[in-house]
Protein backbone atom coordinates (compact mmCIF):
# COMPACT_ATOMS: atom_id res chain seq x y z
CA UNK A 1 0.00 0.00 0.00
CA UNK A 2 1.27 3.48 -0.97
CA UNK A 3 0.95 6.06 1.57
CA UNK A 4 -1.49 8.77 1.24
CA UNK A 5 0.83 11.97 -0.20
CA UNK A 6 1.38 14.49 2.76
CA UNK A 7 1.12 18.19 0.60
CA UNK A 8 1.61 20.35 3.73
CA UNK A 9 4.80 18.50 5.10
CA UNK A 10 6.05 18.34 1.22
CA UNK A 11 5.26 21.97 1.21
CA UNK A 12 7.08 22.74 4.07
CA UNK A 13 10.02 20.94 3.28
CA UNK A 14 10.79 22.32 -0.43
CA UNK A 15 10.00 25.93 1.14
CA UNK A 16 12.98 25.65 3.72
CA UNK A 17 15.35 24.45 0.68
CA UNK A 18 14.10 28.18 -1.12
CA UNK A 19 14.25 30.14 1.75
CA UNK A 20 18.01 28.60 2.21
CA UNK A 21 19.02 29.23 -1.45
CA UNK A 22 17.65 32.89 -1.33
CA UNK A 23 19.79 33.66 1.80
CA UNK A 24 22.34 31.86 -0.20
CA UNK A 25 22.30 33.89 -3.48
CA UNK A 26 21.06 37.45 -2.20
CA UNK A 27 23.82 39.68 -1.34
CA UNK A 28 23.83 40.41 2.27
CA UNK A 29 22.62 43.34 4.08
CA UNK A 30 26.03 43.96 5.47
CA UNK A 31 27.02 44.35 1.81
CA UNK A 32 27.49 47.54 0.11
CA UNK A 33 25.26 49.18 -0.30
CA UNK A 34 23.69 47.98 2.62
CA UNK A 35 20.47 50.35 2.73
CA UNK A 36 19.33 48.72 -0.54
CA UNK A 37 20.40 45.09 -0.02
CA UNK A 38 18.80 45.70 3.69
CA UNK A 39 15.75 46.88 1.41
CA UNK A 40 16.11 43.63 -0.57
CA UNK A 41 16.49 41.46 2.11
CA UNK A 42 13.34 42.69 3.62
CA UNK A 43 10.94 41.53 0.86
CA UNK A 44 12.52 38.79 -0.12
CA UNK A 45 12.30 37.09 3.88
CA UNK A 46 8.73 38.00 4.83
CA UNK A 47 7.50 34.87 4.75
CA UNK A 48 5.83 34.26 1.13
CA UNK A 49 4.32 30.52 0.44
CA UNK A 50 7.48 30.17 -2.26
CA UNK A 51 4.95 28.97 -5.04
CA UNK A 52 6.79 29.51 -7.68
CA UNK A 53 10.02 28.16 -6.85
CA UNK A 54 7.82 25.09 -5.32
CA UNK A 55 6.42 24.54 -8.82
CA UNK A 56 10.09 24.37 -10.70
CA UNK A 57 10.99 22.63 -8.01
CA UNK A 58 8.05 19.85 -8.19
CA UNK A 59 8.06 20.06 -11.97
CA UNK A 60 11.57 18.73 -11.95
CA UNK A 61 10.97 16.05 -9.60
CA UNK A 62 7.89 14.76 -11.95
CA UNK A 63 10.84 14.07 -14.20
CA UNK A 64 12.45 12.22 -11.85
CA UNK A 65 15.29 15.13 -11.12
CA UNK A 66 15.85 16.42 -7.60
CA UNK A 67 15.72 20.24 -6.82
CA UNK A 68 19.38 21.09 -6.95
CA UNK A 69 19.56 21.25 -10.78
CA UNK A 70 16.58 24.12 -10.53
CA UNK A 71 17.43 25.43 -6.94
CA UNK A 72 18.95 28.37 -8.97
CA UNK A 73 16.29 29.48 -11.54
CA UNK A 74 13.54 28.45 -8.45
CA UNK A 75 15.19 31.37 -6.40
CA UNK A 76 15.12 33.81 -9.46
CA UNK A 77 11.32 33.16 -9.76
CA UNK A 78 11.12 34.44 -6.18
CA UNK A 79 13.25 37.24 -6.74
CA UNK A 80 10.71 38.56 -9.72
CA UNK A 81 7.62 37.65 -8.01
CA UNK A 82 9.29 39.79 -5.30
CA UNK A 83 10.28 42.62 -7.18
CA UNK A 84 6.64 42.58 -8.87
CA UNK A 85 4.71 42.95 -5.41
CA UNK A 86 7.40 45.60 -4.10
CA UNK A 87 6.66 47.74 -7.50
CA UNK A 88 2.87 47.11 -7.50
CA UNK A 89 2.42 48.40 -3.68
CA UNK A 90 4.27 51.61 -4.37
CA UNK A 91 2.26 54.84 -4.63
CA UNK A 92 2.01 55.16 -8.32
CA UNK A 93 0.45 52.14 -8.38
CA UNK A 94 -1.91 50.03 -5.68
CA UNK A 95 -0.67 52.11 -3.04
CA UNK A 96 -0.68 49.55 -0.40
CA UNK A 97 0.75 50.12 2.96
CA UNK A 98 0.60 46.14 4.05
CA UNK A 99 1.58 43.09 2.36
CA UNK A 100 1.50 39.97 4.31
CA UNK A 101 0.73 42.17 7.68
CA UNK A 102 4.34 43.63 7.15
CA UNK A 103 4.43 47.51 6.10
CA UNK A 104 5.44 47.05 2.47
CA UNK A 105 8.91 48.40 1.37
CA UNK A 106 8.58 51.99 0.16
CA UNK A 107 6.82 52.61 3.49
CA UNK A 108 9.75 50.93 5.45
CA UNK A 109 12.62 52.33 3.00
CA UNK A 110 11.07 55.12 1.07
CA UNK A 111 9.68 55.07 -2.51
CA UNK A 112 13.01 55.97 -4.32
CA UNK A 113 15.20 52.59 -2.51
CA UNK A 114 11.97 50.60 -2.96
CA UNK A 115 11.90 51.03 -7.23
CA UNK A 116 15.42 50.15 -6.91
CA UNK A 117 15.09 46.96 -4.42
CA UNK A 118 12.58 45.90 -7.35
CA UNK A 119 14.86 46.88 -10.33
CA UNK A 120 18.05 44.91 -8.45
CA UNK A 121 15.90 42.00 -7.33
CA UNK A 122 14.97 41.54 -11.18
CA UNK A 123 18.28 42.20 -12.06
CA UNK A 124 19.47 39.41 -9.39
CA UNK A 125 16.86 36.85 -11.02
CA UNK A 126 18.79 36.85 -14.28
CA UNK A 127 22.18 37.15 -12.45
CA UNK A 128 21.34 34.16 -10.36
CA UNK A 129 20.55 32.08 -12.98
CA UNK A 130 23.53 33.04 -15.16
CA UNK A 131 25.74 32.31 -12.13
CA UNK A 132 24.94 28.87 -11.24
CA UNK A 133 24.67 27.23 -15.07
CA UNK A 134 27.18 24.87 -15.26
CA UNK A 135 28.76 24.59 -18.92
CA UNK A 136 27.05 21.46 -19.85
CA UNK A 137 23.69 23.59 -19.20
CA UNK A 138 24.22 26.46 -20.85
CA UNK A 139 21.95 25.92 -23.28
CA UNK A 140 18.99 25.09 -21.29
CA UNK A 141 19.70 28.37 -18.99
CA UNK A 142 19.44 30.36 -21.96
CA UNK A 143 16.43 29.10 -22.96
CA UNK A 144 15.19 29.30 -18.98
CA UNK A 145 16.34 32.92 -18.68
CA UNK A 146 14.59 33.98 -22.36
CA UNK A 147 11.26 32.12 -21.33
CA UNK A 148 11.28 33.77 -17.98
CA UNK A 149 12.14 37.21 -19.49
CA UNK A 150 9.24 36.64 -21.72
CA UNK A 151 6.65 36.13 -19.14
CA UNK A 152 7.98 38.62 -16.88
CA UNK A 153 8.10 41.66 -19.41
CA UNK A 154 5.56 43.74 -21.01
CA UNK A 155 4.22 40.43 -23.08
CA UNK A 156 3.66 39.26 -19.76
CA UNK A 157 3.54 40.34 -16.14
CA UNK A 158 4.59 43.69 -16.34
CA UNK A 159 2.31 44.06 -19.75
CA UNK A 160 -0.78 42.69 -17.38
CA UNK A 161 -0.15 45.33 -14.54
CA UNK A 162 -0.06 47.89 -16.96
CA UNK A 163 -3.27 46.72 -18.13
CA UNK A 164 -4.74 46.02 -14.80
CA UNK A 165 -3.81 49.68 -13.53
CA UNK A 166 -5.20 50.86 -16.96
CA UNK A 167 -8.69 49.30 -16.20
CA UNK A 168 -9.45 50.55 -13.02
CA UNK A 169 -13.02 51.61 -12.93
CA UNK A 170 -13.69 50.36 -16.50
CA UNK A 171 -15.69 47.86 -17.49
CA UNK A 172 -14.07 44.91 -18.98
CA UNK A 173 -15.19 41.69 -20.64
CA UNK A 174 -14.53 38.61 -19.78
CA UNK A 175 -12.13 37.76 -22.43
CA UNK A 176 -10.05 40.88 -21.58
CA UNK A 177 -10.07 39.86 -18.09
CA UNK A 178 -8.54 36.53 -18.76
CA UNK A 179 -5.94 38.33 -21.20
CA UNK A 180 -5.32 40.53 -18.59
CA UNK A 181 -4.49 37.31 -15.95
CA UNK A 182 -3.02 34.96 -17.99
CA UNK A 183 0.05 37.81 -18.37
CA UNK A 184 -0.08 39.27 -14.96
CA UNK A 185 -0.05 36.10 -12.61
CA UNK A 186 -0.47 33.08 -15.16
CA UNK A 187 2.56 33.84 -17.17
CA UNK A 188 5.07 33.47 -14.20
CA UNK A 189 3.68 30.62 -12.63
CA UNK A 190 3.51 29.15 -15.79
CA UNK A 191 6.94 29.76 -16.62
CA UNK A 192 7.96 28.12 -13.45
CA UNK A 193 6.73 24.88 -14.45
CA UNK A 194 8.21 25.09 -17.52
CA UNK A 195 11.87 26.31 -15.73
CA UNK A 196 11.98 23.20 -13.53
CA UNK A 197 10.86 21.26 -16.92
CA UNK A 198 13.33 22.24 -19.23
CA UNK A 199 16.26 22.31 -16.56
CA UNK A 200 15.15 18.56 -15.68
CA UNK A 201 15.70 17.48 -19.66
CA UNK A 202 12.18 16.81 -20.39
CA UNK A 203 11.33 15.64 -23.67
CA UNK A 204 9.63 17.42 -25.97
CA UNK A 205 5.93 15.80 -25.37
CA UNK A 206 7.16 15.93 -21.46
CA UNK A 207 7.30 19.43 -21.66
CA UNK A 208 4.44 20.44 -23.58
CA UNK A 209 2.19 18.61 -21.24
CA UNK A 210 3.98 20.62 -18.22
CA UNK A 211 3.67 23.78 -19.77
CA UNK A 212 0.13 23.52 -20.14
CA UNK A 213 -0.51 22.45 -16.68
CA UNK A 214 1.40 25.34 -15.76
CA UNK A 215 -1.04 27.55 -18.19
CA UNK A 216 -3.95 26.05 -16.11
CA UNK A 217 -2.81 26.58 -12.46
CA UNK A 218 -1.65 29.71 -13.70
CA UNK A 219 -5.44 31.08 -14.48
CA UNK A 220 -7.16 29.11 -11.84
CA UNK A 221 -4.98 30.12 -9.04
CA UNK A 222 -6.09 34.28 -10.30
CA UNK A 223 -9.59 33.29 -9.81
CA UNK A 224 -9.19 31.45 -6.60
CA UNK A 225 -7.06 34.61 -5.54
CA UNK A 226 -10.26 36.69 -6.76
CA UNK A 227 -12.98 34.84 -4.73
CA UNK A 228 -10.45 34.86 -1.48
CA UNK A 229 -10.63 38.72 -1.58
CA UNK A 230 -14.36 37.92 -1.58
CA UNK A 231 -14.97 35.58 0.97
CA UNK A 232 -11.95 36.07 2.89
CA UNK A 233 -8.41 34.05 3.92
CA UNK A 234 -7.12 33.11 6.94
CA UNK A 235 -3.62 34.88 6.35
CA UNK A 236 -4.01 36.75 3.48
CA UNK A 237 -2.46 39.67 4.76
CA UNK A 238 -4.65 42.44 2.86
CA UNK A 239 -8.17 43.79 3.36
CA UNK A 240 -11.08 41.69 2.49
CA UNK A 241 -12.91 42.99 -0.65
CA UNK A 242 -9.96 45.53 -1.28
CA UNK A 243 -10.61 44.98 -5.00
CA UNK A 244 -14.01 45.83 -4.78
CA UNK A 245 -12.94 49.08 -2.66
CA UNK A 246 -10.29 49.34 -5.65
CA UNK A 247 -12.85 48.86 -8.52
CA UNK A 248 -10.73 46.25 -9.96
CA UNK A 249 -12.44 44.00 -12.46
CA UNK A 250 -12.38 40.74 -10.81
CA UNK A 251 -13.83 37.04 -11.76
CA UNK A 252 -16.18 37.03 -9.40
CA UNK A 253 -17.54 40.70 -10.42
CA UNK A 254 -18.11 39.71 -13.99
CA UNK A 255 -19.28 35.84 -13.55
CA UNK A 256 -20.50 35.92 -9.71
CA UNK A 257 -19.01 33.35 -7.25
CA UNK A 258 -20.33 30.28 -8.44
CA UNK A 259 -19.82 30.21 -11.79
CA UNK A 260 -15.98 31.16 -10.51
CA UNK A 261 -15.56 28.47 -8.69
CA UNK A 262 -16.84 26.13 -11.39
CA UNK A 263 -14.28 27.96 -13.76
CA UNK A 264 -11.55 27.21 -11.26
CA UNK A 265 -12.54 23.54 -10.63
CA UNK A 266 -12.69 23.08 -14.42
CA UNK A 267 -9.14 24.35 -14.80
CA UNK A 268 -7.77 21.88 -12.04
CA UNK A 269 -9.45 18.71 -13.61
CA UNK A 270 -7.77 20.24 -17.09
CA UNK A 271 -4.61 20.46 -15.31
CA UNK A 272 -4.64 17.26 -13.23
CA UNK A 273 -5.98 15.68 -17.18
CA UNK A 274 -2.55 16.94 -19.22
CA UNK A 275 -0.62 15.08 -16.34
CA UNK A 276 -2.40 11.30 -17.13
CA UNK A 277 1.09 9.79 -18.85
CA UNK A 278 3.24 10.93 -15.33
CA UNK A 279 3.88 8.56 -12.55
CA UNK A 280 3.17 9.02 -8.83
CA UNK A 281 6.28 11.57 -8.83
CA UNK A 282 3.73 13.90 -10.22
CA UNK A 283 1.82 13.67 -7.34
CA UNK A 284 3.05 17.02 -5.61
CA UNK A 285 2.11 18.66 -8.87
CA UNK A 286 -1.62 17.15 -8.80
CA UNK A 287 -1.57 18.71 -4.84
CA UNK A 288 -0.54 21.58 -5.82
CA UNK A 289 -2.80 21.92 -8.30
CA UNK A 290 -5.83 21.37 -5.86
CA UNK A 291 -4.18 23.30 -3.35
CA UNK A 292 -4.03 26.67 -5.34
CA UNK A 293 -7.51 26.66 -5.96
CA UNK A 294 -8.90 25.18 -2.40
CA UNK A 295 -6.76 26.72 -0.18
CA UNK A 296 -7.99 29.24 2.34
CA UNK A 297 -5.09 31.73 2.06
CA UNK B 1 48.98 56.46 -46.73
CA UNK B 2 46.50 55.82 -43.93
CA UNK B 3 43.22 57.94 -44.26
CA UNK B 4 43.04 59.67 -40.80
CA UNK B 5 40.29 58.25 -38.65
CA UNK B 6 37.18 59.40 -38.86
CA UNK B 7 35.09 59.49 -35.65
CA UNK B 8 31.82 61.31 -36.28
CA UNK B 9 31.27 59.14 -39.39
CA UNK B 10 32.04 56.34 -37.81
CA UNK B 11 29.80 57.43 -35.00
CA UNK B 12 27.02 58.50 -37.25
CA UNK B 13 27.26 55.17 -39.05
CA UNK B 14 27.12 52.56 -35.87
CA UNK B 15 24.29 55.06 -34.33
CA UNK B 16 22.35 54.27 -37.26
CA UNK B 17 23.08 50.57 -37.12
CA UNK B 18 22.03 50.30 -33.51
CA UNK B 19 19.09 52.54 -33.86
CA UNK B 20 17.54 50.10 -36.75
CA UNK B 21 18.21 46.75 -34.41
CA UNK B 22 16.53 48.70 -30.92
CA UNK B 23 13.02 49.15 -33.91
CA UNK B 24 13.69 45.11 -34.81
CA UNK B 25 13.84 44.07 -30.95
CA UNK B 26 11.49 46.17 -29.20
CA UNK B 27 7.95 45.39 -29.43
CA UNK B 28 5.88 48.01 -31.48
CA UNK B 29 3.93 50.41 -30.17
CA UNK B 30 0.89 49.04 -31.64
CA UNK B 31 1.49 45.76 -29.82
CA UNK B 32 -0.75 45.05 -26.28
CA UNK B 33 -0.40 46.13 -24.09
CA UNK B 34 -0.01 49.23 -26.41
CA UNK B 35 0.09 52.14 -23.91
CA UNK B 36 3.65 50.55 -22.40
CA UNK B 37 5.21 49.65 -25.55
CA UNK B 38 4.14 53.47 -26.29
CA UNK B 39 6.31 54.30 -23.26
CA UNK B 40 8.74 51.94 -23.93
CA UNK B 41 9.62 52.93 -27.59
CA UNK B 42 9.19 56.68 -26.33
CA UNK B 43 12.59 56.75 -24.31
CA UNK B 44 14.06 54.26 -25.70
CA UNK B 45 14.12 56.43 -29.27
CA UNK B 46 14.18 60.13 -27.91
CA UNK B 47 18.13 60.44 -29.15
CA UNK B 48 20.81 58.98 -27.28
CA UNK B 49 24.12 59.15 -28.73
CA UNK B 50 24.38 55.06 -28.20
CA UNK B 51 27.78 55.39 -26.75
CA UNK B 52 27.62 51.98 -24.56
CA UNK B 53 25.95 50.02 -28.15
CA UNK B 54 28.94 51.54 -29.77
CA UNK B 55 31.29 50.12 -27.61
CA UNK B 56 30.51 47.00 -27.88
CA UNK B 57 30.52 46.97 -31.60
CA UNK B 58 33.74 48.89 -31.32
CA UNK B 59 35.86 46.29 -29.28
CA UNK B 60 33.97 43.42 -31.03
CA UNK B 61 35.86 45.35 -34.02
CA UNK B 62 39.05 45.92 -32.15
CA UNK B 63 38.95 41.94 -32.39
CA UNK B 64 38.55 41.72 -35.70
CA UNK B 65 34.41 40.76 -35.73
CA UNK B 66 32.25 43.12 -37.67
CA UNK B 67 28.74 44.51 -35.48
CA UNK B 68 26.51 41.25 -36.02
CA UNK B 69 27.54 38.88 -33.27
CA UNK B 70 27.53 41.61 -30.82
CA UNK B 71 23.58 43.57 -31.96
CA UNK B 72 21.52 41.85 -29.45
CA UNK B 73 24.10 42.38 -26.70
CA UNK B 74 24.51 45.92 -27.89
CA UNK B 75 20.75 46.50 -27.93
CA UNK B 76 20.07 45.36 -24.17
CA UNK B 77 22.85 47.51 -23.13
CA UNK B 78 20.83 50.57 -24.53
CA UNK B 79 17.72 49.20 -22.96
CA UNK B 80 19.43 48.84 -19.49
CA UNK B 81 20.87 52.56 -20.17
CA UNK B 82 17.14 53.79 -20.46
CA UNK B 83 15.46 52.04 -18.11
CA UNK B 84 18.04 53.45 -15.51
CA UNK B 85 16.96 56.98 -16.86
CA UNK B 86 13.36 56.71 -16.62
CA UNK B 87 13.39 55.06 -12.95
CA UNK B 88 16.26 58.33 -12.44
CA UNK B 89 13.75 60.61 -13.71
CA UNK B 90 10.79 59.96 -11.40
CA UNK B 91 9.51 62.05 -8.92
CA UNK B 92 10.95 60.00 -6.00
CA UNK B 93 14.36 59.85 -7.21
CA UNK B 94 15.80 62.97 -9.01
CA UNK B 95 12.12 64.21 -10.11
CA UNK B 96 13.67 65.81 -13.89
CA UNK B 97 10.82 66.80 -16.09
CA UNK B 98 13.29 67.36 -19.02
CA UNK B 99 15.42 64.56 -20.47
CA UNK B 100 17.28 65.29 -23.96
CA UNK B 101 15.05 68.53 -24.03
CA UNK B 102 11.75 66.32 -23.89
CA UNK B 103 9.25 65.82 -21.25
CA UNK B 104 10.48 62.68 -19.40
CA UNK B 105 8.90 59.44 -19.47
CA UNK B 106 6.50 59.84 -16.52
CA UNK B 107 5.37 63.32 -17.40
CA UNK B 108 4.04 61.80 -21.06
CA UNK B 109 2.90 58.87 -19.33
CA UNK B 110 2.27 58.99 -15.80
CA UNK B 111 4.59 57.72 -12.59
CA UNK B 112 2.73 53.87 -12.90
CA UNK B 113 3.20 53.43 -16.24
CA UNK B 114 7.44 54.88 -16.08
CA UNK B 115 7.82 52.27 -13.49
CA UNK B 116 6.57 49.79 -15.94
CA UNK B 117 7.97 50.98 -18.58
CA UNK B 118 11.55 50.82 -17.04
CA UNK B 119 10.81 47.57 -15.57
CA UNK B 120 9.78 46.24 -18.98
CA UNK B 121 12.77 47.51 -20.60
CA UNK B 122 15.18 45.78 -18.27
CA UNK B 123 13.71 42.53 -18.29
CA UNK B 124 13.76 43.02 -22.25
CA UNK B 125 17.30 43.33 -22.50
CA UNK B 126 17.84 39.80 -20.92
CA UNK B 127 15.64 38.47 -23.29
CA UNK B 128 17.06 40.16 -26.29
CA UNK B 129 19.68 39.03 -25.71
CA UNK B 130 19.03 35.02 -24.69
CA UNK B 131 16.46 35.20 -28.08
CA UNK B 132 19.41 36.44 -30.60
CA UNK B 133 22.00 33.54 -29.34
CA UNK B 134 22.93 30.93 -31.69
CA UNK B 135 23.70 26.89 -30.21
CA UNK B 136 27.10 27.83 -30.62
CA UNK B 137 27.51 31.46 -28.32
CA UNK B 138 25.64 29.76 -25.66
CA UNK B 139 27.72 29.94 -23.19
CA UNK B 140 29.15 33.34 -24.08
CA UNK B 141 25.91 34.73 -24.21
CA UNK B 142 24.90 33.29 -20.39
CA UNK B 143 28.44 34.73 -19.20
CA UNK B 144 27.28 38.06 -21.23
CA UNK B 145 23.71 38.18 -19.27
CA UNK B 146 25.82 37.11 -16.16
CA UNK B 147 28.26 40.29 -16.34
CA UNK B 148 25.95 42.98 -17.58
CA UNK B 149 23.10 41.87 -14.74
CA UNK B 150 26.09 41.94 -12.28
CA UNK B 151 26.95 45.19 -13.82
CA UNK B 152 23.43 46.94 -13.41
CA UNK B 153 21.92 45.63 -10.14
CA UNK B 154 22.72 46.24 -7.02
CA UNK B 155 26.13 45.58 -7.07
CA UNK B 156 26.53 47.66 -9.90
CA UNK B 157 24.57 50.45 -11.15
CA UNK B 158 21.13 50.25 -8.98
CA UNK B 159 23.79 50.31 -6.23
CA UNK B 160 25.44 53.41 -7.22
CA UNK B 161 22.01 55.15 -8.00
CA UNK B 162 20.84 54.07 -4.55
CA UNK B 163 24.24 55.90 -3.19
CA UNK B 164 24.37 58.49 -4.69
CA UNK B 165 20.48 59.40 -3.86
CA UNK B 166 21.43 58.45 -0.01
CA UNK B 167 24.76 60.65 -0.60
CA UNK B 168 23.07 63.65 -1.19
CA UNK B 169 23.53 66.92 1.09
CA UNK B 170 25.97 65.21 2.52
CA UNK B 171 29.81 65.07 2.04
CA UNK B 172 31.80 62.40 0.88
CA UNK B 173 35.48 61.58 0.48
CA UNK B 174 36.81 61.57 -3.03
CA UNK B 175 37.25 57.49 -2.40
CA UNK B 176 33.55 57.88 -1.65
CA UNK B 177 32.55 59.29 -4.65
CA UNK B 178 34.95 57.38 -6.90
CA UNK B 179 33.42 54.04 -5.82
CA UNK B 180 29.61 55.68 -5.98
CA UNK B 181 30.39 56.44 -10.05
CA UNK B 182 32.08 53.39 -10.63
CA UNK B 183 28.94 51.64 -9.90
CA UNK B 184 26.34 53.98 -10.95
CA UNK B 185 28.38 54.76 -14.31
CA UNK B 186 31.67 52.83 -15.25
CA UNK B 187 30.51 49.42 -14.54
CA UNK B 188 27.97 49.35 -17.31
CA UNK B 189 30.19 51.08 -19.60
CA UNK B 190 33.08 48.46 -18.83
CA UNK B 191 30.64 45.71 -19.47
CA UNK B 192 29.71 47.28 -22.57
CA UNK B 193 33.64 46.84 -23.83
CA UNK B 194 33.42 43.25 -22.49
CA UNK B 195 30.30 42.23 -24.04
CA UNK B 196 31.64 42.85 -27.46
CA UNK B 197 35.05 41.05 -26.61
CA UNK B 198 33.34 37.97 -25.07
CA UNK B 199 31.40 37.95 -27.92
CA UNK B 200 33.97 38.23 -30.23
CA UNK B 201 35.70 35.48 -28.83
CA UNK B 202 38.41 37.25 -27.15
CA UNK B 203 41.20 35.31 -25.67
CA UNK B 204 41.74 36.06 -21.96
CA UNK B 205 44.83 38.86 -22.52
CA UNK B 206 42.66 40.39 -24.95
CA UNK B 207 39.64 40.52 -22.51
CA UNK B 208 41.80 41.76 -19.44
CA UNK B 209 43.00 44.64 -21.64
CA UNK B 210 39.92 46.00 -23.12
CA UNK B 211 37.93 45.39 -19.34
CA UNK B 212 40.82 47.41 -18.15
CA UNK B 213 40.16 49.97 -21.29
CA UNK B 214 36.56 50.02 -20.58
CA UNK B 215 37.17 50.64 -16.90
CA UNK B 216 39.10 53.98 -17.25
CA UNK B 217 36.85 55.45 -20.01
CA UNK B 218 33.86 54.33 -17.42
CA UNK B 219 35.52 56.60 -14.97
CA UNK B 220 36.82 58.94 -17.00
CA UNK B 221 33.23 59.71 -19.15
CA UNK B 222 31.64 60.45 -15.33
CA UNK B 223 34.68 63.10 -14.50
CA UNK B 224 33.70 64.87 -18.06
CA UNK B 225 29.88 64.58 -17.09
CA UNK B 226 30.51 66.21 -13.95
CA UNK B 227 32.81 69.25 -16.00
CA UNK B 228 30.23 69.32 -18.22
CA UNK B 229 27.41 70.31 -15.81
CA UNK B 230 29.57 72.90 -14.83
CA UNK B 231 31.07 74.57 -17.94
CA UNK B 232 27.98 73.86 -19.67
CA UNK B 233 27.79 72.27 -23.41
CA UNK B 234 25.77 72.57 -26.57
CA UNK B 235 23.25 69.76 -26.04
CA UNK B 236 23.59 68.28 -22.76
CA UNK B 237 19.63 69.10 -22.73
CA UNK B 238 19.61 69.51 -18.88
CA UNK B 239 20.20 72.98 -16.89
CA UNK B 240 23.81 74.08 -16.31
CA UNK B 241 25.13 73.62 -12.45
CA UNK B 242 22.09 71.58 -11.63
CA UNK B 243 24.06 68.90 -9.70
CA UNK B 244 25.52 72.25 -7.76
CA UNK B 245 21.84 72.96 -7.49
CA UNK B 246 20.86 69.42 -5.93
CA UNK B 247 23.80 69.77 -3.99
CA UNK B 248 25.22 66.60 -5.70
CA UNK B 249 28.85 65.48 -4.63
CA UNK B 250 30.88 65.78 -8.07
CA UNK B 251 34.49 65.61 -8.91
CA UNK B 252 34.94 69.51 -9.45
CA UNK B 253 33.32 69.83 -6.19
CA UNK B 254 35.86 67.78 -4.42
CA UNK B 255 38.98 68.56 -6.68
CA UNK B 256 38.16 71.66 -8.02
CA UNK B 257 37.68 71.81 -12.05
CA UNK B 258 41.49 71.74 -13.08
CA UNK B 259 41.80 68.89 -10.88
CA UNK B 260 39.37 66.83 -12.57
CA UNK B 261 40.14 67.84 -15.76
CA UNK B 262 43.58 66.84 -15.10
CA UNK B 263 42.31 63.34 -13.52
CA UNK B 264 40.24 62.65 -16.87
CA UNK B 265 43.03 63.13 -18.91
CA UNK B 266 44.81 60.80 -17.15
CA UNK B 267 42.71 58.12 -17.37
CA UNK B 268 42.46 58.47 -20.96
CA UNK B 269 46.47 58.25 -21.53
CA UNK B 270 45.74 54.83 -19.32
CA UNK B 271 43.07 53.68 -21.53
CA UNK B 272 45.27 54.13 -24.96
CA UNK B 273 48.03 52.51 -22.83
CA UNK B 274 46.52 49.53 -22.26
CA UNK B 275 45.48 49.04 -26.16
CA UNK B 276 49.34 49.25 -26.91
CA UNK B 277 49.40 45.70 -28.26
CA UNK B 278 46.07 46.79 -30.24
CA UNK B 279 46.35 47.16 -34.65
CA UNK B 280 44.78 50.03 -36.16
CA UNK B 281 41.23 47.94 -35.69
CA UNK B 282 41.14 49.87 -32.50
CA UNK B 283 41.28 53.20 -33.67
CA UNK B 284 37.56 53.46 -32.72
CA UNK B 285 38.26 52.75 -29.48
CA UNK B 286 41.04 55.25 -29.25
CA UNK B 287 39.13 57.83 -30.65
CA UNK B 288 36.11 57.20 -28.63
CA UNK B 289 38.20 57.22 -25.55
CA UNK B 290 39.55 60.70 -26.54
CA UNK B 291 36.10 61.55 -27.59
CA UNK B 292 34.25 61.06 -23.90
CA UNK B 293 36.84 63.24 -22.55
CA UNK B 294 36.81 65.93 -24.64
CA UNK B 295 32.71 66.40 -26.21
CA UNK B 296 31.48 69.28 -25.94
CA UNK B 297 27.68 67.73 -25.08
Amino acid sequence: MTQPFDLPAYLETRRRVVDQALRDFLPKASEWPERLHEAMNYSLNAGGKRLRPILAIAAAEALGKDYHAVLAAACALEMIHTYSLIHDDLPAMDDDDLRRGQPTNHKVFGEAIAILAGDSLLTEAFFTIAEAAKPEQAAAALEVIRRIAQASGSRGMAGGQAVDLLSEKKKISVAELERLHRHKTGKLIQVSIEAGALLAGADKRQFESLSRFGECIGLSFQIADDVLDIEGGEEIGKDIGSDVANEKATYPALLGLEESKRLAHQLTEEALGVLGDFDAKADPLREIARYVVYRKN
